[in-house]
């Protein structure tokens, strides 16, 4: 059982409320925005990802009779809900930004205009779909404004919250421009480049490094990567160049060494050194461990010989901001705006667009946040994706919406380019959206 | 496809070292530990979790003919890996610490014993399950010990790192003893409890507040929570008060409210008055919103009134240290010990045991870490869990581990009870293994 294709991935209280609307008769028309709220100082912009998981869990969306049967098992739900699961179909439409798209506070990336029970029940596996891979999306994003020219290849599914979090961890950081993956199944699920070397365990195996070595070797000559640190760095590196010849002598090039442990710049450098003493002047220094965006430009600063980097843990988890403040919130029902006024929580009411601006250079100057009936300057970024529960085409492949990802970083004003702690971008509030927010409040009040 | 259940969500270097150890004919047996390194500061204890996921996996872990495919069409891999592949099965032995063990830095919580490639290639999944669980059972123990006697339920899935981890966090919060879960599916894949109230949608989709309270007891009049935060709480509270009457006399209870932002404890104050003086004094008072063991804690010592909480990102994303450093690390390879001496990384060899020692009153006084071959004062932790890749009896369910793990929080020492920064409990290293990993570098120094 996939858990991520089980309709029961859900809050119980999303049923609840199913029962009281079917009940109550409240299947009008909701619109809901999917959106984040602050964003915290090391998260200047955030780059959309997830778009497409998500309109295949709206597609796919089913109750089966064993699970109804279950539900009606429970003793909690009525006759009248147990039928509407059972014949359950998403038909709404859903508008959105395209994978890839740097976005910033407030601003909603998804929209979802459906019958309320129908919009109500998707909430919390589209969160838990977007949220996640947005997060990933942006961790991934600076490490690839950190390290220009680098090759960046996703370590992490091991530390990745379970097994999606690891397989859509390597969907989203290739979309934000790493190279690739070390997860297999992102290779064979989404095409995505995979890559991989060899482990400890492996030297350990055998009684002798330089053995290890040439074992790897000739068993996988392709793209072929000996990890230098189990026991002694440049002692392994030396190894290295005296294994070469022989190797070369069969056609076997050692394509590059991986440091893993160790002060990283100082090794990388003697490494370096040594490789090129030995002739191995096109033999690459590859790096892993513990790495983020800050080790990264900590290591470019340093000078630091390093071609490329394997990240794992910081990536796969987003480990300096493992969540970020989202809601997915109804702005309009049956035709009437509608706002949350709960402390420090408020929300903008109403069907929404979001217009960004460039300046002469093309870079991205700021956004407005309108009521979607609005026309204002610049290009509307949220774009009809699934009309009546159908994907609406053009349907944008990975190597695009990456594509797409490397344009946006490319457009980014400079201090977000640079990572400079607290920096974004403006967004404007229409005028009218202002005063729907306060009309909002104001009929709210008379009740 | 569900990812957790593909054998190719592994890392490409697991395949590559598969085939060079079956080139160079490495499959005698191996023993690999998994165990975490240094313990951050907020965390001096951990709880095993996650061990019958693991097992499930060891046991189900097959490549389908289209699988076999697949690696045969990338040109990657020789014919007698992908024959090897072909027939996979795990046959080895595994011993662990039962799950809802609570234990500490360098303590294997799971060992395997099988032929080298075997043993090789369940590396990450095996560390991608039982970092996760046993991370967030630790994270929710936290809360446990911060809220005693208070009902604790997950209200994580929407921010957890995607489906499996919504999933597997409701599992492991229920073992370290929160109550419950919001997510449906854990209640049908596991049986826990599941909670639910209503959304602020709920309420916004009606014109009126408490028409939108009146329909909802009616629709779901069992364990009927009503959430009072969505434009004024005190203001809702005086409505819920005036409601009860007219409920009561249709039989039906108000059993809480539920408060989701604004200052938690002047407002958990003033409702529980609002509610006492309307003489709802059986309606009890359940918060929400971006709380961790910290805000329960300090809600404790303020004398909030609240008698239970929901607890989303900080427990599903254990936010406050989203991962730990841990790893699955080959002790002993053909009957010789090995150890990896990467700096900062170096490991104790052999195969090890964990031994427990208890005080008078039955606290946690300390563990040994000894060699697995040697006896020594304490309880013995790790368990033979499977033999020849079956299950060894008996197979605890989830509330035995549940128990076990109530158990365990008790007896803790009371600095780790109180959560005290930096607390820990000892760990003595065994004169045996310090000695034989002096054997073993000096053996490796010798080539």
């Amino acid at each position: 059982m996939d858990p991520a294709t089980s309709p029961l991935l859900t809050d119980l209280y999303q049923l609840n409320m199913m029962q009281a609307y079917l009940e109550g008769g409240k299947t009008d028309t909701a619109v809901f925005e999917f959106f984040f709220r602050a964003l915290p100082a090391r998260r200047g912009f955030l780059v959309a990802a997830g778009l497409e998981t998500a309109l295949d869990f709206l597609e796919q969306l089913r109750f089966s009779a064993a699970e109804i049967a279950w539900l009606e098992r429970s003793g909690r739900f009525g006759r009248p809900l147990l039928d509407y699961l059972a014949g359950f179909r998403f038909t709404g439409d859903v508008h959105a930004m395209a994978e890839g798209t740097a976005f910033f506070a407030h601003e909603p990336i998804l929209r979802v205009t459906a019958p309320l029970p129908q919009a109500q029940l998707v909430e919390t596996r589209l969160i838990n779909i977007l949220h996640f891979q947005s997060l990933i999306a942006a961790k991934a994003a600076r490490m690839v404004l950190a390290a220009p020219g680098k090759l960046l290849v996703d370590f992490g599914l091991r530390r990745a919250h379970g097994a999606e979090a690891g397989l859509m961890a390597a969907r989203a950081s290739y979309i934000a421009g790493f190279a690739g993956t070390a997860t297999m199944l992102a290779q064979q699920k989404f095409g995505i480049p995979v890559y991989g070397t060899m482990a400890h365990s492996f030297i350990q195996a055998h009684d002798d490094e330089a053995e290890a070595f040439a074992r790897f070797a000739r068993s996988r000559p392709e793209n072929l990567v000996l990890l230098i640190d189990t026991y002694d760095t440049e002692a392994a590196a030396r190894k290295v160049v005296a294994l070469a010849p022989r190797l070369a002598r069969e056609g076997i090039a050692i394509r590059g060494v991986r440091l893993d442990s160790g002060d990283l710049v100082a090794l990388s450098k003697s490494v370096r050194r040594i490789l090129d003493e030995g002739g191995l002047r096109e033999t690459t220094v590859f790096a892993s461990g513990g790495l983020d965006e800050d080790s990264l430009m900590a290591m470019a600063a340093a000078g630091a010989p390093i071609d490329g980097y394997g990240i794992g843990t910081s990536l796969a988890t987003s480990s300096d901001v493992p969540a970020l403040d989202c809601a997915y919130k109804l702005q309009e029902y049956a035709g009437i705006a509608r706002r949350k006024r709960s402390a420090g929580k408020a929300t903008w009411p109403g069907r929404k667009q979001v217009w960004r601006r460039y300046d002469a250079d093309g870079r991205i100057e700021g956004d407005t946040l309108s009521l979607e009936s609005e026309s204002h300057p610049g290009e509307p970024l949220l774009r009809p994706v699934m009309r009546a529960g159908r994907r609406v085409p053009p349907r944008p492949g990975l190597d695009e919406c990456r594509a797409h990802a490397a344009r946006e970083l490319r457009r980014l004003p400079p201090s977000l380019r640079a990572l400079s702690p607290g920096a974004t971008c403006s967004v404007i509030v229409a005028d009218a959206l202002v005063r729907l927010a306060a009309e909002a409040d104001r009929r709210q009040a008379g009740h």
